[in-house]
């Protein structure tokens, strides 16, 4: 009954078999080998276009690296306040780009829209040199409420961010689930859409250890090989990486993987949907469940060794949660089984 | 004939299958599962002492976290010329500390002496506020030239550290060879001798990715966290770097392969030795070889396919080569065979 | 008709003039003359305590300076949401703090209170080591609405904060008008209410350019030289800021001064509550006079002449200001004369 | 016998006197008035060309903050080993730049070369990623030396520096005693020569505190504001600083009282040629004497009263110090008189 987090499981096997398969014999170090460009190669076939790609050490580097490419002095980065870059990374954004602040844009379940953008840039810039520059809009995908943003909103967001001259940054910390949930291709979902720079996440949906920053305007890229070295993540055996990559993206296993990880999202949420204890606070669209009932349930559900996440609800969901209640998480992963489900499904009617 | 360094190879069998064997189930995530408190209590074991273990993406990040834990404001960190954490790491020191200087002691062979460091201290007290203040001494051990400091070098070190209140930092990227060139116990070469915090790399000794910061003096250690997880350096499925660690530590595996790499550095050493048209630019003492040889045999050398790199020879050693002479480095591993040195005598022999 | 700000007035004549008596012969450079020390005594005398005074070039370098002498990794520093470190200083506090995350403590008038810190603390605590570590609190008196937190206010404040290990930093840009409003000595509104270390503030109540930081706590002082240093705050000159100090302090000029400020803003504000096409926002403490008006009104009184400043209501007042409506803030200063109330009563009646 | 530095003197009586006439009445703040840039316009006649300036609070400010506008990450400053910059100003230039690093080019008295610069610059391209990347070449005008670039060494710099597409950085902190010096234009000196950006020193040279960041290339002033705002480097009563200046143009002020102070360098120098227990280091082509004598003759100097630096020796000129012999430095000001050259005298010869 593993529902903590998708980093609890280990790497999907073929992922692991690649790793071993790709071990032997001398590659050259640092990202130069033509095995490590096979694998870049792939990002751009993916993502049917030039870009460049900088693997490092974990998610939160490769949002904070990202948007430190793009930083300027005095720079606002405009996200959601509950976005995982502004409350969830020890202040990393705020410490590789020496200073950055992230001003949140409110907006419901994780989502903010193109008319708040535009009122809190305006907010900035009515502020003069005081109020610094707006510098980068972030969004992520999927949401910290487990939501993703269609294609529509995002395309909406990039143009107020254009029209101010500011690149796109998307968190795609769980890229596949949305991607899944949204039944697009991963160019609708991010250059097509006005999206300047992803962080891209492969470590939820199966690697060991395979996150990346990829950039589809070159202007960005040209100083992200320093700002990774200086920041210790370029990996010296990168190709450790590239072979997670190369048997992510194998036959779509990626897709599979995150396609199973909704799927079972889905059957969680159905079955809270139907208890009269627990009620969904709002539908999923990936594999993020979020669910509200009495505090002495959810410790309940925690003593039959289910394992969640308590939540503190969002500023925007606040009023969702009654006296007395409390919001819990529950996350599967590609590793999700049946028998989770089921065990999950007993604790709850208990 | 791979010799252009010990991070070309992938990793050891034994290391990738138990990354195979741990990889079922699911864990707690970010390093705070028991089976990750068991590979810590390994490095406990193993330095024979208590401290703590933070498992970083790189070895750059490693010196670059450990150094900044310790970082004032205006401080300067004394250590060789040629240090890597000084001219091989594309300002990462300086980086993560906000502005570090690092101030070049010289000395021969990689190695500064305790002399040298009492003079480079008093300088920098001497010049007041302007001058900023020293803040870290740090050791490569082995260091850029190949060479160890014995343990009486290391204490004199220490002694002149701890006399001005200032850490000593040990970069232990190739910690094991050094080691075992000395013939001595990790406490010994570590805390024993003054240590207060150590780059503990695992990744050139053939692991894929597996270096820590080890941590002897608890205050130091405080912030690490903090510092590591800002930095995007905790992995989320941290297990992979333990188990990495776990296979390295098993039976002595690490001594072995670093045992091996410097017996191969030993054979190279001799041949070169034999030739008349290369010859050793000093004693190696662990798996780094540094030859001299006419520019134009050290082109023919790679012409024939052997990888090695070509040296800027180190400020203090520049006398050494002659006009028309190049300086190269041969780099073997846990990796390197019987055929790889054959291979070289052929070569050189050419 | 000058309330735009308090620092469009140029230096009291006494305090222009002693610059011009000190000006004569050679002194010390750096702070460290006879002379400076006398003057930093006169901080010890004022305050009635042993202290360190550190000149910087400006309020904005008194409080980044001032909190990144407390900083740690990851830090998040408690202040009001309107507090001028979290917007007005072009992201000085998160810059020389290399990373500092300011968080908002909401309450009204500019004012927080103990209970809202606790929570804010707590949820900090609670969030793990994504969330960072709570590391400063920080009150600014006067406020960004004009207010004066009472002496009990602060106390509360600072008995949170001690529990939990945290230093209490104060803006005092405006100190010496908040006391004279308090009516209070400099002790009891800084350290012997808790204040750890304050920005303490000369420019805009009649210097040139005379900030400082005092630190109450000589542990939090101790890198304090270092900091000012790199950051290019320590004026070669510093007589010149010595001078300025002296005559603010002699014969207790800056009390006179910003009573003479405070005084002005409350014929300011009684005009204005004797008008009906404005009213005032709330009660002004000190030299911040906030009023509501037709968008009309506030163009019209523009046009007249009338310096001001339009005022984006803060979070917690927004609901003060109707449709069609506008806030506005009027600053008088040592420099106010009855014929600038006269015109404004005059504009007001137009 | 004030010889210790030239900030122990105050302002110019002129420059003092400027600063009570502009003392009257309401500015507005921050720079923005119609008299800062009447004085903003001076600088543009002075340098017969477009150029934005931004007052500092220091020299170091003006020189790391310049220095960080066009930083880049792992960035390399070239300048010489002993350039304030590098080795006086606390690590300022290296925080700013979030890391910067500052590589010596050597060469003899206080300047490099053009050949060297290119030697240095090759040496950091072929270190690839680790080395970092060439960044900004940044030379002295005086030296650290108290030596003048000429024209042509200015010109051939800044040939290799656009070749490479570097930047050009000159610390003027003795702009004016270098230009009395060459006897040429602050055009020539500066953007005909082929400086990016100028640190402008006036403190020196009789102001009490006026530096400014002079930049010709527009492209790197564009976040300038930005930069000094959120480094708490923008005086809010800027005026007191265009004061200053206005006055230290007027009538060619500034360039009579670097004469002067350059003059009495001059008759410095002479009188210690005369001597026989001192000799001159090297002829001193500003306003900065330095001698050499027996340690026992420096000692009796400083028993006499006589104001003076203890100078260490800078690497490339150690040999010109025999054993028991010390290096000292004399520096003559705007306020220098003739009594205190006779009193030098005196203390000389007895």
């Amino acid at each position: 009954m593993h529902f903590a987090s998708d980093n609890w499981a280990g790497a999907h096997p073929a992922i692991a078999e690649n790793l071993m398969r790709r071990n032997g014999g001398f590659v050259q170090a640092n990202g130069g080998s033509d095995f490590d460009k096979s694998v870049e190669q792939t990002f751009r076939d993916i993502f049917e276009t030039d870009l460049s790609v900088h693997y490092v050490g974990t998610g939160t580097a490769a949002n904070a690296l990202a948007l430190s490419a793009v930083a300027r002095p005095g720079g606002v980065v405009l996200c959601h306040p509950e976005a995982h870059i502004r409350v969830d990374e020890c202040g990393a954004p705020e410490f590789f780009a020496a200073g950055t602040k992230l001003e949140g844009v409110e907006g419901q379940l994780g989502r903010f829209n193109a008319a708040s953008l535009e009122t809190a840039i305006g907010h900035i810039k009515g502020g003069g040199l005081n109020a610094g520059q707006a510098q980068t809009v972030s969004v992520s995908q999927l949401t910290e409420a487990g939501t993703a943003y269609d294609l529509d909103a995002i395309r909406a967001i990039a143009d107020i961010a254009r029209h101010h001259g500011l690149p796109l940054h998307m968190d795609g910390a769980r890229f596949a689930n949305a991607l899944v949930a949204l039944g697009c291709t991963p160019a609708e979902m991010s250059w097509k859409a006005g999206v300047d720079i992803l962080s891209f996440g492969g470590t939820k949906n199966g690697c060991w250890c395979a996150d990346a920053i990829v950039v589809f305007n070159p202007g960005h890229g040209r100083q992200m090989d320093y700002l990774c070295k200086r920041a210790g993540h370029i990996a010296s055996k990168a190709r450790f990486v590239s072979a997670q990559f190369e048997a992510y993206f194998a036959d779509g296993l990626w897709l599979d993987l995150a396609a199973h990880a909704n799927a079972m999202g889905a059957r969680a949420a159905a079955i809270i949907d139907a208890r009269n204890r627990f009620r969904l606070a709002w539908q999923p669209q990936g594999n993020e469940v979020f669910a509200i009932g009495p505090q002495q349930a959810v410790d309940g559900l925690a003593s039959k060794g289910v394992q969640f996440s308590p939540w503190q609800p969002p500023r925007a969901e606040r009023h969702l949660v009654g006296d007395g209640e409390a919001m819990i998480r529950l996350v599967t992963s590609f590793a999700s089984t049946d028998a989770d489900i089921e065990a999950l499904e007993s604790a709850l009617a208990g």
